[in-house]
């Protein structure tokens, strides 16, 4: 890939829209849908055709004017764009209802996503098993994971008292991506990727839609 | 409000980028800061101050020039906008590990949204509690949200194969916003709002920023 592009800043709303894209085009690609025009997909991701194009301007020249995109081909470059060629390795860290959900989540396997380590602090949770995985006690988190030869994102399930030692240990154990569902903030060196995942904000957009002001 | 504001199309980008909003301000609030200019706010929900400028004019005239707006006047008004003033009643469909862990999130609950009633088909869960629930049975679904009065959302927690007719029983119980968390597409009237959600597309976003495109 051109070099231009991996050093032209892209905008935060544009990485966000990308998966969105992604899912679209999987859909699509499940009904035989080979070709697709930036209206179309704009339609089915929910924003505009000059939006689309917009974004797709980040990731170099795609479509023939009046042809549209190749579904198939969009789809890899998003997802070489995104960084989701290569299998990326998750640890859990709290094994409760949503810990368990998220480890049992055909969505993450689908798109090389990998939970590799479940952590729990509750000894009646440690050595039981989540899916396939035997759950670990989260005080051993750092030796766990060095042992499994590292882990690419480690993801918060605990309750909001647990988040920051959570954190805490992921980042010592060298994790340099981490998923917060837990409802607070967590602090984090400046060398260290943190989201913040509100599973309410679908609620409060889903208000907007139900209520008199759009 | 003005009558011109209702009527004006709020882009979908927008809708999506208040709760973000919220939860900043709502942060600030518990530290106690009670002013806060658009390049905060914009640090805070990783997009620029213009873009937070833009955003609010959809919502009206707002903070004073070289002040910045007000914590929770903002606050209060972000969430009337978004129809976040009353209490809005939740139907999970799906008592499994991911329901279980949506009808217990605290974060809901902060937010007015109750919920008031979880569904599932399998006779081993129906009639025994999910948090101070009791799972009721998916096929009595119309007649249980009837005696209740009526719901405001309902949640598709099912596996892909049981979605689609978790949403036929919430449309037959006049249910007009659905979220859907099975990773498979529903099939609604017009009349009503499905909200897809995808959980793994925060992991995807996190993949961009722990790679070299960036």
């Amino acid at each position: 890939m051109d070099n231009n592009l991996k050093t032209k800043k892209v905008p935060q709303a544009t990485v966000a829209r990308l998966p969105i894209y992604m899912r679209c085009l999987s859909e699509m690609l499940g009904r035989d849908c080979r070709l697709v025009s930036s209206d179309q997909l704009a339609a089915a991701a929910g924003t505009n055709a000059a939006q689309v194009r917009k974004d797709f301007s980040y990731l170099g020249e795609f479509g023939t004017r009046g042809v549209g995109y190749d579904t198939e081909h969009l789809t890899f470059h998003i997802g070489r764009f995104l960084g989701l060629g290569r299998e990326r390795k998750i640890a859990i860290v709290g094994a409760g209802n949503l810990g368990s959900a998220l480890t049992n989540y055909r969505g993450f396997h689908e798109k090389s996503f990998k939970v590799v380590l479940v952590f729990d602090r509750d000894l009646r949770k440690i050595g039981k098993k989540v899916g396939q995985h035997t759950v670990h006690n989260v005080a051993d988190l750092p030796a766990v994971v060095r042992k499994k030869g590292g882990i690419d994102i480690g993801v918060i399930t605990t309750p909001a008292a647990e988040a920051q030692r959570a954190a805490d240990l992921l980042v010592s154990a060298n994790v340099k991506g981490i998923l917060n569902f837990a409802p607070t903030s967590v602090e984090v060196p400046p060398d260290v990727q943190v989201r913040q995942v509100d599973l309410s904000v679908e609620l409060q957009i889903m208000c907007f839609h139900l209520s008199d002001y759009k």
